[in-house]
């Protein structure tokens, strides 16, 4: 187990199991007492500072709200204001400003993806310049490649709707960390059609920690909708390290089979930034063509009693049937409400250190 | 009387008279001990959601200020940048949306009027969309037809101008709820000149609760400026249960003579709303056509030594007087003030049941 | 020793010395116990407001987390969304606006400079403005004419910087307040190239202080580029009372032998507000002609082992070479760190009155 006040959080597989396991357990116990006295004042007075590059619902709400819960004050910070240098603008390098926002605050979270960059990766190498000039612990809120809270609650939402087969009918979650009710489960990832263009991030975040928690993996796409090659290594490492199946394949039909967990979601193409640019509409164009690709009730009658999983928004009706994503087996509200105990947890570890 | 916890406030019409008075006793006391120890804690950590469709000045600033004051934390939302459902744009519906905020947060308020709604109505229409989706409370900051906030802060003022004849010239209001200073005292709400184009939310909300709190109420407008004809029937009935009188006019001379309160604003005309649009160019024209509707200190020499009261802002020169918005009868910055009392007060029995 | 509670700071130049004096000590001991129990609910529950005309990244984030660690909120608030009444737009009038403000915020800071003025001097006339019509303190938070935040953060960090030669190098920093290290030392204040045509805010609040605390000030610029007269004169008086030396000059040369701290930043020209509009690409343009205006490695060589200071942002290459804005004696990022702790003392001894 290492230290992990001050460390960065940009993509869980930079952690280590245990690290991990031990933010899963306190998010756990922050869900069962969310006001409780010992975490009310981990952060008393201190700053964290929210960087959106990007404009969120869920993300902003959450962290915001898990500031507060914890005695911090978010700032709600737009970059667009404040002549910093990104990847579409000159301004004040990040060296300088990184440095004087150390001084003031305990911790930075950082969102850009999508129409915020020019290339896949550079929300990432912007992150992690921002990681090399502070102390204070970095957190995605979502980039380009990874979303590392997203993963967290996607985790905590398939470990309470999976420990106990039909448990999920009743409304009784499972109430404190045991991921061994996800090994062997299958996950299917699925792209689908939708206008929302969205980055890779949830979904490969998704499936690397799937991977190490021991569960069977399978990624369905159209040709042209590759996850980046490294995720895919990793994830098969993953999974191979824990003796699971890992597939992908480009069937729409595929995965759902005996599926325990399925994740139907838009995503862009391998070619979306062209020229420094994401071609939005030629890829909300494309992706309409691929009517095929929908999480339908009558697919989900195909898996194993299966839960539907979804970061947010849905677009109803491309991504997923309503039948489907208001239906009884339809996790998404427990999972974005895991986005605040599981930020909790890591602003808790990373900010104060109050795991270690 | 009623449970207040998880009560949506959308009109004060909705809530019996019971239920308003325990909240006017709690926003007199709460303005006595504005810091009191009882107070500080009462939504301790717990987030105050606060969706601008338009902007606002006292609004945003009285409720950050009173969540602040409760041990609560407001998060300014602005929903332009949130890909959500509204009258005049797709996106995530307000089912998906508003079931996770019901997670996060422990009250929402909503403001939609004006130039954010495409006809008289629909604002009203989608916060009670949230309300039906959320277990927390809604409470409307300003909505097309009613602003319930500004109307328990207006018959705070009134009651505490009008508590003893000439105590305002001293300074010394009325320090606790006695709302049978109003019974019988005259209210003109008269229609002015002016280049705002407001929404009637104010004048129709101060109608509905002065006509309950046995005032004499009187709307003077020209033709075609005329209330919505659900709030002149109900206003009437609360009037005629009170034995009160209830006169609508369209002489601009008229309800001054002996009147105890002036209420004069610009509001737009029935017309306002043309294909789905607010004509705010033609409705600002045919405005300033009736220049004879301003209060002046002239007209407010014929009351009965009658305070001016207004929401605000004002715009002066049109809908009054210099003389009269800075004269010794003005009690505008003390209804002002009285927003963040009655807010908290609100807030304090809406979302965290105090007053159960 | 006068009352400091409700005190508005305009310019360090209308406080007394000794309430300076006072200001200097708490914001020490202040940065000394940054979370002690005795600063951190001075404010308790107590509303900022924070009017930015003009955004901003240092001064958004010092006084928003100044706020939280004395246990106050800051409301962050768009003037541009609030039909208030500025230099540039009509409104809400600032009599009406203030006074309601007073209401609920126990402190306002205004920021309106650069091109949200149409003449030098019109920030200015609008914040005391708001002063006149408030009970509570109005900071200026960087105006056209001065910044006495920054002019505070900056003598608290040359203090630090030259309380012995040498201690910069090991990273310990004079903990107390004692201004006896800055009398005699030699201030070179100097206009350098840059693209960002900002106001003479922040080095007409140097000079005055500078003069103030016993520093010899020399200012150098291109001809056109000259401070405000008045600035001037009582900078000369400020020194003169003190036994310094006062020097203005036009040698890019000058003012570097010898010197202990060298402040070199760009600034606007005397032309650069034409017909009521700034004319920033102008401006840039002619600025750049004056390419032999830049702090050098070379230059720095000939103070005596002096430290180079700047308000940031740095436009780095054209203000001054990286190799001496990153170099072991650059004091930047703890000048900027004190904006936070000698805001924490304004706000604590104006808001609060924790001085009196």
């Amino acid at each position: 187990m290492g230290k992990l006040l001050g460390k960065d959080l940009i993509c869980t597989q930079e952690w280590s199991k245990e690290d991990l396991d031990r933010i899963f357990k306190l998010a756990f116990e922050m869900k069962q007492d969310r006001f409780g006295e010992k975490y009310l004042n981990i952060l008393y007075r201190k700053q964290f500072f929210m960087f959106f590059f990007n404009p969120s619902v869920r993300t902003r709400q959450s962290f915001e709200a898990a500031s507060t819960e914890l005695g911090a004050h978010a700032q709600f910070l737009e970059p667009k204001a404040m002549r910093l240098k990104t990847a579409k603008s000159a301004g004040e390098t990040i060296e300088d400003a990184a440095q004087v926002m150390d001084r003031y605050a305990y911790g930075l979270g950082i969102r850009m993806l999508e129409n915020k960059v020019t290339y896949y990766g550079e929300g990432d190498s912007l992150i992690r310049e921002y990681a090399k000039y502070t102390k204070m612990p970095i957190i995605s809120m979502a980039h380009d490649k990874f979303h590392p809270c997203q993963g967290v609650a996607d985790i905590m939402g398939w470990i309470e709707w999976l420990a106990e087969a039909g448990k999920q009918k009743t409304g009784s979650l499972a109430t404190e960390f045991d991921s061994d009710g996800l090994v062997g489960k299958k996950l299917l990832i699925t792209w689908s059609q939708g206008a929302l263009c969205r980055s890779l991030c949830s979904v490969q975040e998704a499936a690397l920690l799937a991977g190490r928690y021991g569960m069977d993996v399978t990624i369905a796409h159209p040709e042209g909708y590759e996850f980046d090659p490294d995720v895919i290594k990793a994830t098969r490492e993953n999974c191979e390290a824990r003796g699971q199946e890992f597939t992908v394949t480009q069937d729409p039909e595929a995965g759902y089979e005996g599926a325990h967990v399925v994740y139907s979601r838009n995503w862009m193409s391998s070619e979306a930034y062209q020229d420094g640019e994401l071609k939005k509409e030629e890829e909300i164009a494309k992706a309409q063509k691929y009517t095929d690709w929908t999480c339908t009730a009558a697919r989900m009658k195909r898996t194993d009693n299966g839960i539907f999983t979804h970061p947010m928004p849905i677009d109803r009706g491309a991504e997923v049937e309503d039948a489907v994503a208001s239906g009884p087996n339809s996790c998404i509200f427990d999972v974005a409400e895991n986005r605040l105990h599981g930020q909790k947890a890591i602003m808790a570890a990373t900010m104060a250190g109050f795991l270690d």
